[in-house]
């Protein structure tokens, strides 16, 4: 029995420094790294990437839209062949890195507005899981299970890893409840960490409507953005260890 | 006896359109390809991979400052550590479109200011080679004989391409006149074209004071951003057939 | 009997030219002039001021969305405040060279994707309006009429500019035939030009569905962005002068 | 007796937040708001104006060059017409979040690679001060005394501001010891805050040879992007009160 534990890393750019990286990452076992596009520059990116191979965690890409100011956040409204090169263009400048360091990218999760947009649409999964699949048919896809990026994933026979959140409520088909609702926020830590141990065992979840659903828990999405963010990363490791779950990589291994 | 033809390609950005790719790359057997810091998007970057491939020339890289409106053209201090991950980032992003399209990476030749800083300066011309070497140590460079890039490949082993002018007149210790010297620049076509067909076959220049040099004629750097232009590609292109040249990638093939 | 030709000018940036502007600027009454986020940079900003002085053209603000890849074309979701606070920065900007010009800025029409989001939503038309009172409460608003912009424009005592399109088939209730509807595009352009003139002379035009309704033309966008878009600009400027309309700004005067 | 305190402020962009704002703005006479070119977006733009007159501190503009990477601390190699439109440019757009809040310009103040490059040159400071009295003729410069800042704004009649730095020694020539020098920063606080108030009171400093050197000291110089930077400005704030020098500001009021 194992899980992934994945954060957003590398999201600092020049004199912006941002999240406690260097903390985080002794907790997580796989790093989503900001590509340049909706945060990091390239030597964010070549020290984010020797942290997290220090650290012996998996690199993932996490590329975002061209919006550094909204940070990524911002809905845009890019063609489908548009958000293929855009997303070709951030894997293979975080792959370059990669190389640099020895190490193999390890999956690939969009960020942000691309992540949320991806999640619901069709034609913008699979303009993202095309240009995964032009760049490494091998390389991983994280994001929700049920969602569009997973259908298109297996449209173009990428392996998938299901990504679950702590800190959400699930609705009965499976979906978030939209943040906006009342009751979509786990607000207490300890709940939220026995839901994602049930998440792991026993592959269910109470939906928000009281109903247990089926969910398939690979990995699971903490932040470290802030202290508080951190002291709960740290809290699920070791409430997930206690359990008897193992913490590890959901993408490929560096060899 | 074979030289390469080399020319800047890609440079357009969104809406705005620079160079006569379509016509050029006809006549020339390497693209240096924008790589979206001086020029290009991820867009023009795989419609030019696309369009080389097609044609059957060389891509290889170029990459250059993060600044737009200067074209790259303008000086920037960077650091050579940041240098190194600039160049990294845009060998991988390139490389991205290049894996996309099943062609390999051909060459490296840094774009405008960075490409006349390294030339000079040992600390730029060894974080680039080095940058490349961190990529791929069997990727060459493209850049004067004599140069500080050639001094920094030799160190870091990579492969060198010797890179002539057709339109600029040398000293007797191989550098290029400066541009704003007299006799600088080699207007008359048919001198200029004389002059390349003599170093490729005899590996020797008039230098401008009178003396014959000695160089050596891989590629020839080429220009696609007017008819005017166009038409000198075509001109020397036939010249150079005509004499017995072959045009040929310098840089390396696809498998 | 007068009416304004406005046209989008100084769309340049960096290496990159657009338009062709010195030729354009003749035969139209008002530049909106682009503002340094969707196209333009400083010095572009600073030519485009001065030509259009020296043509007697009317200077108005053309902002948009900081999207320079896709040219402020594509829809970006900012919140009202956001867009408040880059409108009010791009008057700004381009004010700083009217000032140094000794014009003073006549309008401001968003352009692109801000434009046509605004036509149609009101929290959005309220935030550019907002900032244009902010800036200064003399200075109108070029947009179509009926549109949330100029509901917003109203709101806040601000000058309106009513514009039509040559080129744009009309729907009963006023508004411009989607572009992917049939009949959309008025394509023959002796057509557009008496539509035009019935506009200005008569206050009305025949829409898709047959009959005639009331339009308002102030202002008449044109383009001159291509040589064939230059000749139309000639033509239809020939033909409202034949008609004995005058061609005259919009907006504001310089004093 | 009075002197100013001038603070680098409004340098956060988007999702970074950079220095400790809201508290250094209390114990502050004159704030230089970063313009959106090295630091700061138009949202950021406009709070720190409504902070800096809430809080009743001078807005001064604070151009920088367009390097967001960079923090505006590396050189470009900009021409001087180019120079003129970016900082025009930025002018512009600050005053107009000043003209939104109802208050004036109160002076400028390059930033950072733009500043130390016009301190010694004297075609950028030219093009500065040029870009400044296009803009508004009355508007202070805030730079070194005997800087190329200072002989160019009295080349164009601009009202100057001579600022003194609290942490640098000085040469006998009255420039600043070049940081790499041993000696060049008074690390001692007590120290520095003594020749401050001596430099204020009796227009002089020890230099780093030991003789007493003239000085002008109408604004200083302090941070406020740490803790410790902070704790200096309010030490200083008291310190100078104490000695009964009036804290104020060294630009131009509100009306």
């Amino acid at each position: 029995m194992r899980v992934d534990l994945n954060c957003d890393l590398g999201e600092s750019f020049g004199r912006y420094t941002l999240g406690l990286d260097e903390e985080v990452i002794k907790y997580v076992s796989s790093a989503n790294v900001a590509c340049g596009m909706h945060a990091a520059d390239p030597t964010v990116m070549a020290q984010t990437v020797r942290l997290a191979k220090a650290a012996g965690a998996a690199v993932g890409a996490h590329p975002g839209f061209a919006d550094l100011q909204g940070f990524g956040r911002r809905n845009m409204d890019l063609a489908p062949a548009e958000l293929h090169d855009l997303v070709l263009y951030q894997l293979g400048a975080l792959d370059g890195f990669c190389r640099a360091a020895g190490i193999r990218l390890a999956h690939v999760k969009p960020h942000g507005a691309m992540y949320n947009m991806a999640v619901k649409n069709a034609a913008l999964a699979e303009a993202i899981c095309r240009a995964v699949r032009d760049f490494d048919p091998g390389l991983p896809i994280l994001a929700p299970g049920g969602s569009e990026l997973q259908r298109a994933a297996a449209e173009h026979d990428l392996p998938f890893i299901c990504e679950v959140f702590a800190d959400r409520a699930y609705q009965a088909d499976g979906t978030l409840v939209p943040r906006k609702l009342p009751g979509a926020m786990i607000t207490d830590e300890d709940e939220a960490i026995s839901r994602v141990i049930r998440m792991v065992q026993e592959g269910k979840v109470r939906a928000l409507s009281g109903e247990d659903i089926t969910v398939k828990a690979e990995s699971v999405c903490v932040h470290g953005d802030s202290p508080k963010a951190l002291a709960f990363v740290q809290k699920i490791r070791a409430a997930l260890l206690d359990a008897g779950i193992e913490i590890k990589r959901g993408g490929r291994e560096n060899d």
